[in-house]
């Protein structure tokens, strides 16, 4: 009865009471609220939204619904970093050793991929020997020890997101701004995030197709770090293509370390930098002489090549890293603070890759977890494809789009990836991209090597592969790799 | 994750074929789409609508869910009529006999009370003997008898309602007009109704608030008459303030006698004549010699007094019965040919109100199932309730308002009716009201009789029975009974 009243009223867009919300989650998590009930109110939501209070209060009622992960014992900000799911994008294995060289704890549990999108914890399971599931007291060793440690998640996290989620995902309700924000934040909450930077992705790869709808999801979770007690900052950044150049598990290890070297693809480069510096910001190292300290110790020859560096920087436009209103960049003597901190910030990452630091931390880490610290020297350890098989330009032109999904549901059609939640991940397969939007191709020119173990879907994901390119007579307009960053 | 895509189509605004939509109900009703699945479905047409081709297929494959009824080895069209509900609104139990008695057969299946509303049921089954359920084979041989039979629902008459109706009643998506329309008519075609007359309720007691939603449904049912093959008319009809003086089932059939007698209040007189006719024109009994030599038949001496004739027929004012455009009214001379066959079938009617050959038909009618029809001419053979108390007046001044919806409930809160489908109801107790709306009061004067047998919730009764009044200084503005009648 007291339900049924909850989705009259929200269908007819009120506002419900957070003690009203509160009770509601309480109810479902035990099974006192059916799924049918839920769904017509989810379905409501995604009609009438729900007011900012209403989302925090929904957000802390999930996150009271389980476990809370508490690093009180470790010290320092504890800053998570969440991204809401891209293609080729391993900005986590690159930050979390580069943030922890710069003297900020990470304690991150990280997901497994779905879909289009990969998961760090599959890309991590292709380092041999590696260890994903920690328990909490190896967390805290470990972090204490080298100030990094990641997991898969351990306990029940907000077990009413968990069930709410599934139900959402049945029913044509996720795509609901306040219902992802609070899912979202209520995750990284009961994980004992103390700050939290958000890489709200857009384009065609992402959850969120256009710049508004990530605007939004951007300043609704920002708000609702605030109305939490959790400061949170989002970067909104293009996932209209691939972001790096390697999709599928060991493949995006390889690439991580090459970033991790110095190296890499600079859009990957970029976005880490950006996201890092955020981190760093967040945490309040920059204030602490414990990261020049830190970095200080590392020796010189720890600096791997730089493979990939410098390649296509020129691709960017002035200001593609984002809006004038929200990126703080510009001449050093016109800078606000916090501007000025995220550059000197940036600066210490961009030290911290060449010098090798980062690198070693990544050793370290691998090491501490049970893995072999080799393959980062030696990619060739990391799980390979038994045939690599070359997928050619049909015609001739610039690349006026390379739609992310596509790329990652054929990565996904190879096995690099998974449909359900139970399918079965093949760590060594994926696709190694060749060309980037606006790149000009010649009929017959390579686009991408498939690196494969099986050719049972090969030709499915060769057509949808290249149903991802556009090709078009002239060069596209560049896209800004980063469109905003808004602070909380 | 075919119903997942129906969902996001929905709720996206778009339109589903009719094959998907048969699909759907045809996997709903035997449990292959679970009711979280359906309860979001029907949220997005909450908000989005459904198109008159997908409320036809709809309607379609909800009739096609289970068993339909077969009236063919009666001679004649089987003209049904549905009421949306409302408070002292007896028309079933004055229409059927006098119907008949003009020569339209009628084979009806009613329902229960709940909530704030009666049911024909419920009723009849204070009739001391009445049988109220009865078998086809029954029903056919009664009605090529006497023309008449009225039974609760026998069989599975379109299941994949009665499952959709049980799940919008839980999850807030009844007041939906696509939703409310089809399941109307489902019932009624799968009932064996040749042609329908849908008497819609406007006002404070009925499901439709205000006269804009009344047509609206008024017209998706007309419209989808159309789709699905069968003539429907819908007359709208004022349910702001109670149709008759009674409520309560014994004491509505004491006023269904009155008004078969040619008695009864005016205004449950003129909407009984209103949608009797519109069934006679519906039957084109209109047209045939049967109807004269039936009424011929009946004795002079078989008409009842005229206890309440005549009530406040000043009430009403020009025009009252409806809007210009749609009711058909004014002078003979002038009056199309649809609206002249309407004036001249009312006459008939009227005609063997005062003759007396309904309530002969009535007679008939309760010997056949069962019934002791003494009870026509001694209304003492009823039950009865122990103990009469009498409900007067706090203030003086002009009625302004009756909310039928508040009678109702206090009805209910005497025993009347049921606040669950699982409530039992004490056929004897009611309201008998002594003001309609208009009439002066002053204090200390009776507003009502509460019938009696239990005082548990009286005083909760008589609070909000008094709530349903609110008195003024000048007489409010006269109301139409009728507003329209809209034609397929």
């Amino acid at each position: 009865m007291q339900m049924l009243d909850l989705i009259r009223r929200k269908r007819e867009g009120e506002t419900l009471e957070p003690a009203e919300i509160e009770a509601m989650i309480r109810d479902y998590t035990v099974g006192a609220i059916s799924d049918y009930q839920m769904a017509a109110f989810l379905m409501a939501v995604y009609f009438r939204g729900l007011s900012r209070e209403e989302t925090a209060a929904l957000t802390r009622a999930m996150v009271a619904s389980g476990e809370q992960m508490d690093w009180k014992s470790i010290p320092g900000v504890k800053v998570d970093k969440h991204s809401t799911g891209g293609v080729a994008d391993t900005t986590t294995l690159v930050l979390a050793p580069l943030v922890a060289a710069a003297g900020v704890p990470v304690v991150k549990m990280s997901g497994r991929g779905l879909g289009h999108t990969g998961g760090t914890i599959d890309k991590l399971e292709s380092i041999p020997g590696f260890r994903v599931q920690l328990t909490r007291e190896e967390m805290v060793r470990q972090v204490k020890e080298i100030g990094l440690a990641v997991t898969a998640p351990t306990g029940q996290l907000a077990p009413a997101d968990g069930k709410l989620y599934a139900l959402r995902d049945v029913t044509a309700t996720v795509e609901s701004i306040p219902l992802i924000a609070s899912s979202v934040m209520s995750k990284k909450i009961a994980a004992g995030a103390g700050a939290i930077v958000l890489d709200v992705k857009v384009g065609s790869g992402a959850f969120m197709p256009d710049l508004d709808s990530a605007r939004e999801l951007a300043w609704t979770m920002v708000a609702l770090g605030r109305d939490v007690g959790r400061r949170v900052v989002a970067v909104i950044t293009n996932m209209d293509e691939p972001l790096g150049m390697m999709v599928g598990n060991a493949l995006e290890v390889r690439e991580a370390i090459a970033v991790l070297s110095g190296g890499g693809p600079q859009e990957l480069r970029e976005v880490c930098l950006t996201l890092g510096s955020q981190m760093l910001l967040l945490a309040g190292v920059g204030d602490s002489g414990d990261v020049c300290r830190q970095w200080e110790g590392i020796p010189a020859g720890a600096t791997a090549g730089t493979r990939k560096a410098d390649r296509r920087l020129e691709g960017f436009p002035p200001g593609a890293t984002g809006s004038a209103r929200e990126v703080h960049q510009g001449q050093e003597g016109s800078l606000p603070e916090a501007a000025s901190n995220a550059k000197e910030a940036r600066r210490r990452l961009e030290d911290l890759l060449t010098r090798g630091a980062a690198l070693a931390k990544f050793r370290q880490f691998i090491a501490a977890q049970g893995g072999d610290p080799a393959v980062v020297d030696r990619p060739e350890l990391l799980p390979t494809a038994r045939e690599q098989v070359t997928v050619t330009a049909a015609g001739s032109g610039y690349l006026s789009a390379v739609q992310a999904r596509l790329v990652g549901e054929a990565a996904m059609l190879l096995g690099a990836g998974r449909l359900t939640k139970e399918s079965p991940v093949d760590l060594a397969v994926g696709i190694e991209l060749k060309k980037r939007r606006g790149d000009y191709v010649s009929a017959g020119e390579p686009l991408a090597v498939f690196h494969i173990n099986d050719r049972t879907n090969l030709e499915a994901a060769r057509e949808r592969f290249l149903a991802a390119y556009t090709l078009a007579a002239a060069p596209p307009a560049p896209q800004p790799l980063v469109y905003e960053i808004i602070e909380g």
